[in-house]
């Protein structure tokens, strides 16, 4: 291909295709396999679309969708880190930013600025568009977790407060889906999935 | 949960996990697993978002990003029918429109109606917000054979006119994009990946 630009866009599109490859906490519902960034990516999209009529009336739900698509992407190279386990947290934000600036390199440079905007955007959770993902971010995994016993939450003890608290962001931005929460970690809690 | 339309769109939500178990002709890169229809439509979505530059202005691609996340759905029920297999490929209309059928019904009636268009609206490939994504969605499989030395058309003999007729669409709606074609056809051609 004579153009750069594009050239550096498929490399781009195959580089990302490595989201397929990493492995998130959480099962598919069967349990045939644990989900990887790519399949969470997609079935969030699909969240935020299905109930885009509850967020706010200033969401651009066609931004956060877009938001979700690429939330994850810096997981290529800093990997997945489990929402529940400390040591890993405390060194996230600073792998996953270098791992935004290799990944936006192989952009070009107006494109990748506005890609780093978008993820910089989602991962500060401060505007409209990025509150709302990130809400279907953490409600997404849950949804996951009621159909498959708790599987993200094996080998750890995770309480129903901790789940509230993952959830919070429901609550406040889109608190039509809040009842969904409070069943979810109900029937999980009288599964004995979740402790006290 | 007392809504019962919340209630039928977790529903939805729920079945369409079955997403990310629906395998296609496709490996990914690195042919460490066949590619899902999850991990299609999301690579299928980045791909549209990533080449809106090169669209037709008249495309909104945020429409064709959505159609993008649900092109797909229907094969949860009707399955994956390969496109160079003549004798799925005959019968995938009637089986495909009998699932999108049942899995709107899951869908509170207005959200179905909307989902069943937009489906309906991408097979028919006839609007310009169709045909950017019809012509997404056989690219990104020429991207995964060019890095997987043609995974998806082994045990067949697949020819360089089918390849460049199956992404005919990309000459006529994203021509900047049509080097990229003329270079995989090729590259896989010289390998012996395809015939004459």
């Amino acid at each position: 291909m004579d153009s750069q630009k594009l050239s550096k866009q498929f490399t781009f599109l195959k580089e990302i295709d490595a989201m397929k490859t990493i492995l998130r906490q959480n099962w598919v519902i069967g349990k045939s396999h644990r989900e990887d960034d790519a399949e969470h990516s997609w079935h969030a999209a699909m969240m935020a679309m299905t109930f885009a009529e509850y967020a706010k009336p200033t969401v651009h739900t066609d931004r956060a969708i877009k938001m979700l698509l690429v939330h994850d992407l810096v997981e290529i190279y800093a990997g997945d880190s489990p929402c529940f386990d400390a040591d890993v947290v405390a060194t996230q934000a600073a792998r996953e930013k270098a791992a935004a600036e290799k990944l936006c390199a192989l952009l070009p440079d107006e494109q990748a600025d506005s890609y780093r905007a978008l993820w910089e955007e989602f991962d500060a959770a401060e505007t409209d568009d990025a509150q709302y993902a990130a809400a279907i971010d953490r409600l997404q995994p849950l949804l996951l977790n009621l159909y498959t016993d708790g599987a993200s939450w094996q080998g750890r003890t995770v309480t129903r407060e901790q789940v509230f608290r993952r959830n919070a962001l429901t609550k406040q931005v889109l608190p039509a889906l809040w009842p969904f929460v409070e069943y979810a970690v109900q029937a999980c809690y009288e599964k004995g999935l979740l402790a006290e």
